[in-house]
């Protein structure tokens, strides 16, 4: 199809052109009717006078309303007074689709319209110019993680999302009938990433998981992508220096290719420096009781303790040295002292987007550590079996992608930086 | 941890350093030892000799077997017989985790291994040269159809893999339980895809999908990595311009960046040319019958017929203009023939590689199209819905990633190129 789109409208005055795009606005003044079309790149005004097009044409405008797919053949003039300094006088338009009114939100986002009502209607509500920016941004943050790691000589890999076992305990996963068995949606590569040092040394992988929880937070999905990284012969410093480079490569991609993106959704980008703040558990406890709040050590931080810890620190940082029995078996313990662990969060503000650690590496220590966080090690069979085949020391992370889409950005709700989000009560569209 | 890799050693002549890998090979010719090292990047060599290291580590190295994991102290030097020119040697050795032995398999690939084998043991299987040049390969790839997409100006997105509706009738999709009702795994992003070519315009996505039918071949698996594409104001034509464009980079990429793991793979790889050739269905069926097969007009290719015309077609083409009631719902007729589609396969030899077509674009006629195919338009309000916001017209396509690479590579069965397969009896590792 030889149809253009509104980036190259501008590229062609004087020519006559084929625009393809949607019915953002319409103004009649009697003999002059204006026309702004929309496509996913911007913005053109078409312009029908009398004396300059045709008596059809201007009646078929009568009939157009919002979101009315068409296309527009006309010449290409300079207009000052114009979006972009250019309009089209329109010989001829063509209506491909009519929308069906009233839509159940405003595409042009001069109505404003609740959360609900918007993922309701999502395709339609996508279509406003700051939905646009976002997920071209997005895609922008995804490929600048992927491009970083690359870079970084880890390889990308693809693992399982169909499982026999569950990796942390099997209350958090979702079961499938599987043919003559029963599995489960995997809820992160853990096992298999790895598993994977022992041949490919450093990897990664960017995927969608899987939570049952039933979560009802402004912070959790129940389908969510994960930035999964693992790496052999590595440390929990290793691997957080590693985490600190990819967000900051973040930032300073983004501030380079997405200069359009971020000033139409108002986002004013620094680059974070590095390396990034370190506390351990026990300052952040310390800190949060300073602020006042009441809190028992050996707790997980959440609530009211992470809000004091978002007042407290600006931008990102980690928290390290996690009690041992507050983080998943395959945690190693630290050297230091066997009641902590060589394990870190990654924060921003009070948001958590990601944790990480070195892993345990000797088969009878994972055994033991199964064993006393109540999983049966006979489940983790084949998972144990690597362990024979000449287990590498190994550490690694996983950073929630829409929670790093959140920090970037600010969104207040993880509904808002997802296409089509998961939760307990939506499962549609 | 500051432990070097192998591709690090040939640069480190004269140095002292620290290697991290896994025992490969050991040679006890009395009063020399010789030890290959390797890792995700090769192999080094070390050297034990009486007179230059010491006693000690002599008898480590007596201790050793194959793929126990060392650090490996000592200095390099130039050694024209060793592998790469240069071997280190050592001046002492620790061993961070042994091997269990028996190994199931042999990781040097010197013994070969049944694929029952293989999988059962994968992650040890993965160690092999060549599996590590495969994947590595595989991740090149990946990478270079999504830069390809990208830089053609289509927005990377994710969808949904937990859905409320069967994209093309139930029987082939693994249910799962979702809180308060029943939810599908998703076979393809496709209505969602669509879905976004009215904000995002052109869309593209690489993930995961589920197909629950109890499949039994060489080139099927229940979960498999689809790319999928979808553009606003397209036709067929369009779209398979993208996609042979795609194939086409794949190949030169590679070409560029993987001469390593192609050697290792004894791959040859050829730039396939463009345009791929078009034949139309009707041609595919004349030409099955030509080599004697008997075919009925009307049916779907498969087995013996896809087998002839594999005789027939050299490298990659496309069939074109199936009849309508072979495809999907949301294929488009053709505008020459009702009975026909605006469809196509993008094949190699006899392996489909994936199909596309343009879309329905009207509400109407999907809406009659899904009561042909028995489907039940209820079930798709939510996204017949859309066609009321003003769906522009589109075409897209989906390629699967693992057939693809089988044809690159010329693997046998989709097993071999997929890191965990699963299958109808496999889901372990």
């Amino acid at each position: 199809m030889k149809y253009i789109d509104t980036s190259v409208v501008k590229e062609s005055e004087g020519k006559e052109v084929c625009l393809a795009g949607w019915v953002h606005e319409k103004r009649d003044l009697g003999g002059i009717k204006f026309l702004l079309i929309r496509d996913h790149l911007g913005l053109v005004q078409a312009t029908w006078t009398r004396d300059r097009s045709n008596e059809e044409t201007g009646r078929l405008i009568d009939t157009l309303k919002i979101n009315d797919v068409v296309l527009l053949n006309g010449k290409v003039r300079k207009m000052k007074q114009a979006p972009g300094g250019i309009e089209i006088v329109p010989t001829s338009i063509k209506v491909l689709n009519r929308s069906v009114h009233p839509l159940p939100l405003d595409p042009t986002d001069k109505v404003k319209s609740g959360l609900d009502t918007r993922l309701n209607a999502r395709a339609l509500d996508l279509m406003t110019r700051s939905n646009v920016a976002l997920f071209r941004l997005e895609a922008a943050i995804l490929s600048s993680c992927r491009n970083y790691l690359s870079e970084m000589g880890l390889v990308e890999v693809i693992t399982p999302k169909i499982i026999a076992t569950a990796t942390e305990g099997g209350a958090s996963l979702f079961p499938t009938p599987y043919f003559e068995t029963t599995a489960f949606l995997a809820q992160s590569p853990q096992l298999y990433k790895e598993q994977l040092t022992l041949s490919l040394g450093r990897v990664f992988e960017i995927a969608t998981y899987f939570r049952a929880e039933p979560f009802n937070t402004v912070r959790h999905l129940n389908e969510f992508v994960s930035i999964d990284v693992e790496e052999a012969f590595a440390d929990a410093e290793d691997v957080m220096c590693l985490a600190e480079g990819m967000v900051r490569r973040v930032h300073e991609d983004i501030l380079k290719r997405c200069s359009n993106e971020l000033q139409i959704l108002g986002l004013n980008i620094k680059v974070p420096e590095t390396p990034f703040r370190r506390i351990t558990y026990m300052e952040a406890v310390e800190k949060i009781r300073d602020l006042g709040e009441e809190f028992r050590s050996g707790e997980d931080l959440a609530g009211k303790a992470l809000e004091s810890l978002g007042k407290s620190f600006e931008g990102y940082y980690f928290i390290t040295e996690w009690p041992i029995k507050l983080r998943p078996f395959y945690t190693a313990k630290s050297e230091k002292n066997e009641e902590l662990s060589e394990s870190f969060d990654m924060m921003y503000k009070d948001l958590e987007l990601g944790s990480g650690s070195k892993r345990v590496s000797s088969k009878d220590e994972l055994v033991q550590r199964l064993r006393q966080q109540g999983l049966n090690p006979q489940s983790f069979d084949y998972h144990l079996r690597v362990y024979d085949y000449g287990m590498p020391p190994h550490a690694g992370w996983a950073i929630g992608f829409s929670r790093l889409v959140m920090a970037i950005t600010g969104a207040k709700n993880i509904r808002e930086v997802v296409l089509f989000p998961r939760d307990r009560f939506r499962l549609s569209p």
